[in-house]
């Protein structure tokens, strides 16, 4: 069996933690399996980098941010393959422009677009355990790249793609997904199986456990993904195509406090308008989630979208840039929101699911200021401040304790 | 002009110290130059990265202590582009991989073989400075190598040669070459130039201002080096093929206290005993320096040489592994050594300058273990205790002060 199995950067943060890790990959070595290990940088590192970074410029170049990032994860994979070799496994660690993982060349956000498998093959027929940096790819100008949030989770999900692996295991300081964040509802329960697209979901809506890029991509060649705990030995849990066990009317409920509301006032109300304020955006390769367009004063029209905290000094900047070509009068931004969604692949067979769920929020006196749907999801923006006390009214809305 | 500069871990241990070695390139850059610039991993930085590993492995893999190594040159090479970009200077910054610096595959002890100009011209001619990671290479594996003891300083030497570049300046934390290393000897004496070979045989003796192999690098493809000062902007020495300036019967002193001496007891008195013995060391690739063989007890003779401390385990380890295929009874190793060597061109043509230093050793109450000599210089093997002491006598012996 080839196994490709991603540790975070807080399982691999210190020596006891990388010779935790080391085990684990050795016992699936032990038993004849192959084993491809991915890893992100160490700990709080990559913040590290990025003070280090900023203290020396307060706008420093992406392209040479992203050579200064990928040290984090070459740290990381050099004392992994130490570690192995010192229990008497070989092992090798591979960087970028060793595997050759190619990628885009959107620095911070890197797209991967081919994968050489042959130099990890050749290892692992060799008998070696590989380990291989996550997050980091190098461009067609053989630059390094970073893929951005949950880059490492992708690079696994890649990986395992490449080589047809057996089984992709994404180990995280939880023991796999919830009907919620269980830091944030007491009450959340651990779900056995989930659906690619109910993952995807609450990936892109914050459940903070897999990035939305992964599991697209697990989606699209069929990868077997397991979420599983690196404290633990628990089972974790499956994500796939088709879940078999009882079906929810949802499976979870997730909140994410990472994202910033935009709110454009006074653009001309005449066609084109919309296209060149997210085309604006696009070109920097911000990505835009919610969006709610309504009627201003006199013939114009504002449009509110909300976008990553990270990306909120660049969407500024941009749109400040292009006032005159956009052609708005003002540019508000709120940092105090927060998304708060349901996802289910249960809620396309039963109507009145969102209705549910604004009834709780209503019953516990939470301000809904946008709405957003899809065929599995609801999603509300909030108060940052009732975002865990709404979380939680909605968990038991729907009985997902039990 | 085309001029590569080069700097050393302490002068880009700091936010200001980097921020200075910006200001000299940039400095260059406005008068039209082109400008490559060659750094090191910033102030201790690989010793930290040494202790990580043994922290891990007491016996790191050295093909993964190069994978650790070469992180701190990219932390360097990528915090210096940053900052000469906060100060509007187009920069970019390469490791290895980008520059393509082939070398062999001694992890650790690695040897250029190619160095691909291409894309640092094409960096040079979109008028960027172009900052490259020293001390890294990659060999035929695509395995990342590093370079050994003053890698860096050969790292800038081979561009300059692969670029034809005008000058190769290094920079280091003295203002040039001199007579004896001035924290050791107070009356020393600056030198305005020195003949390769001159500089080779202090560079190998451990004068440490250059690596030898960057001045045998230097020496071959005639490139022009001037050693300089980080800190200030006195003139330095000038490294050329021959020295203009009125010609002292010696131009130094040079104390090495890096080295270690093992002997080799009780081998027997046949042909093949030293070629086994120096070939089993070889193959571990280690450099052997002084040598002295000697008639020991009953048909037996001894082998004394002298190795660098890194290389002191194994070197021990691989000869008492091969203790019966070498046959030898003991095997000693003496630490408390130094070797103390006078250089200058001047002596070809002068008799008695080693019976010079011999006297004022004498005079000092210096005793010789071991002696060398080459053309242009005399060394002796004392004991590390007399080494400052020994050093200054001779310095006045051949009144290098005046």
């Amino acid at each position: 069996m080839l196994i490709v199995k991603k540790f975070g950067g807080t399982s691999v943060a210190n020596k006891e933690r990388i010779f935790n890790v080391a085990k684990r990959c050795i016992e699936d070595y032990k038993k004849g399996n192959d084993v491809v290990v991915v890893l992100s940088a160490m700990g709080k590192y990559t913040d590290e980098l990025i003070t280090m970074a900023k203290d020396i410029n307060e706008k420093p170049p992406k392209r040479e941010m992203d050579m200064l990032f990928t040290i984090g994860e070459q740290m990381s994979v050099a004392l992994m393959a130490m570690a192995m070799d010192s229990m008497e496994i070989p092992a090798v660690s591979l960087n970028a422009f060793q595997v050759a993982m190619h990628t885009t060349s959107a620095h911070g956000s890197a797209r991967l677009k081919k994968i050489d498998a042959a130099r990890i093959r050749r290892e692992l027929d060799n008998r070696r355990i590989v380990v291989v940096t996550g997050f980091q790819g190098i461009d067609k100008y053989n630059d390094y790249t970073t893929l951005g949030r949950g880059g490492s989770d992708t690079t696994a999900v890649a990986l395992a793609a490449a080589l047809h692996a057996d089984a992709c295991e994404i180990y995280t300081d939880v023991d796999g997904v919830y009907t919620a964040d269980p830091r944030k509802v007491p009450k959340a329960r651990k779900l056995k199986e989930i659906t690619y697209d109910e993952m995807l979901d609450l990936a892109t809506l914050g459940a903070g456990v897999l990035h939305n890029r992964s599991v697209e991509m697990a989606k699209k060649y069929g990868v077997p993904l397991v979420v599983r705990s690196s404290l633990n030995n628990s089972e974790g849990t499956v994500v796939k195509e088709e879940v078999t066990v009882e079906r929810m009317l949802i499976s979870g409920v997730a909140l994410d406090t990472d994202a910033v509301r935009i709110a454009v006032i006074g653009l001309k109300d005449s066609p084109g308008v919309a296209f060149k304020l997210f085309d604006t955006l696009a070109k920097k390769n911000i990505n835009v989630d919610m969006i709610l367009q309504s009627i201003g004063r006199a013939g114009t029209k504002d449009i509110s979208f909300t976008v990553d905290k990270n990306d909120l000094d660049d969407a500024m900047g941009v749109l400040e840039a292009n006032q005159s070509r956009i052609g708005y009068v003002e540019l508000h931004a709120e940092k105090n929101i927060a998304k708060l969604s349901i996802v289910g692949a249960g809620m396309m067979s039963n109507p009145g699911v969102a209705a549910k769920m604004f009834e709780s929020l209503y019953n516990e006196g939470v301000n809904i200021n946008m709405i957003a749907t899809s065929e599995i999801r609801v999603t509300v923006l909030i108060n940052e401040k009732d975002g865990v006390r709404a979380m939680n009214a909605v968990h038991d809305a729907f009985n997902l304790a039990d």
